[in-house]
């Protein structure tokens, strides 16, 4: 749980917009608004990966997520979500996650990570990892 | 990662609504959905503890929490949120939880756990959990 | 802007279970979730219509919204969403609506009307309502 | 419910993210989200108010809310949320919206209005709109 700051570039940075309806009660983004953000970050990675990333026969499924959740999100703010790998598997892949200011990414709001297993959905099996993803995430 | 279920009996079960804007474009409730049924369940059982959860000196936050999906949740489901004391520390809490059908606790959608700790909100410094949670979650 | 009551029976009342996420930073539900709340019970009165509500060539949408906010709904709150037919037009129903308290549905918490278009959805043009549909609505 | 374009300049415009969470199982952005967008808007227009937009004695509550979904809105899109004044009352204001293409403010995604009221929260009374808001909204 230590704030240790990966000494790799990212994957992938990509700035988000907090909007007023993701505080809650408590007038912080709420907890579950952090899987969106993650969630809009790893699209827009995938979207920009060259090549194919899914297919009928192999499609990304989340498996796990693991999140701290270090210091509050107010609003209005100013942040992004930095994408790590942090492990490379046959079929699945772990990406890590930094929420860090938009302007400033030293000030650490949330770390952790999410396991993405591609499958085929019609038999529910685990498969390969499509090529451009394996690329993307630094595999050969 | 395997799925266990444990012996104990559940420190609290909630029945949840599944909301169909809960599911997303994969017409699956969406990743994001789960940590508001946990929210959802944790506050019910807050409510129901008797004594005091929380003071002016002493208020529950969210520290961390990791999520295992093991089947996609439709909509419309029948579900409910079985929440466990998973580690009893002295000033924080691991709750575990499991998803399941509420009339099959054997289907399982979800587990994992959330870390809460209580914090004096004027000084930002953890402060002994509140004797009513203790007893709550079976501390002397 | 008046509250006068309907004299009519609703055609379908749908509990609601409210949600702490439901509040924004006010404490009170926000206002974008008094949709969801219509969604959600149109969705089942859809699939208790009986008969078929849509077809690869009529496909509901939802074309205009009017929502009057008369009392601000809190957490827990039991509440209900009547909805009422309005008009019925050829391609088109006017649906009403009443959200009250599930125990006392002299308790006004909002009323206003949604209107919804059958479309074919290759065309985008409107279609004839389906018949199960004109019947729930008390159309010949 | 014609689309007649407004022939003054919007008093206010602001750029939205969308984001893929907003889009429901149909794949389009969810009827409820359009509330959000206003929102969002509104309160970025607020903000940049010159002056005093509440007070104590005078908070602005949402009355009522009108949507027309002209066109479905994907992910991704760039959309911006152009507000009018429409009409100015003395405890009130109707704030029209377009939802257009951020490039193109030709493209009409949504048109409508909201109404607000500045109210006494200890009296639950209208009160006068604040001074700031009167001449934000072209009143003397």
């Amino acid at each position: 749980m230590s704030e240790t700051k990966p000494t790799d570039a990212p994957l992938f940075s990509a700035p988000i917009e907090v909007r007023w309806r993701d505080l809650d009660a408590f007038n912080h983004v709420n907890n579950s608004n952090y899987l969106t953000y993650l969630e809009e970050a790893r699209l827009k990675w995938l979207k920009h990966v060259p090549g194919e990333w899914f297919s009928e026969t192999a499609m990304p499924v989340l498996a796990a997520s693991q999140i701290n959740y270090r210091r509050p999100i107010e609003w209005p703010a100013r942040i992004a979500v930095e994408l790590y790998c942090d492990r490379l598997g046959s079929s699945s892949a772990t990406i890590g996650h930094r929420i860090v200011g938009a302007d400033d990414s030293d000030t650490l709001y949330s770390d952790g990570h999410v396991v993405m297993v591609w499958m085929n959905p019609s038999t529910g099996k685990p498969v390969n990892l499509p090529e451009a993803i394996r690329h993307a995430l630094g595999g050969e």
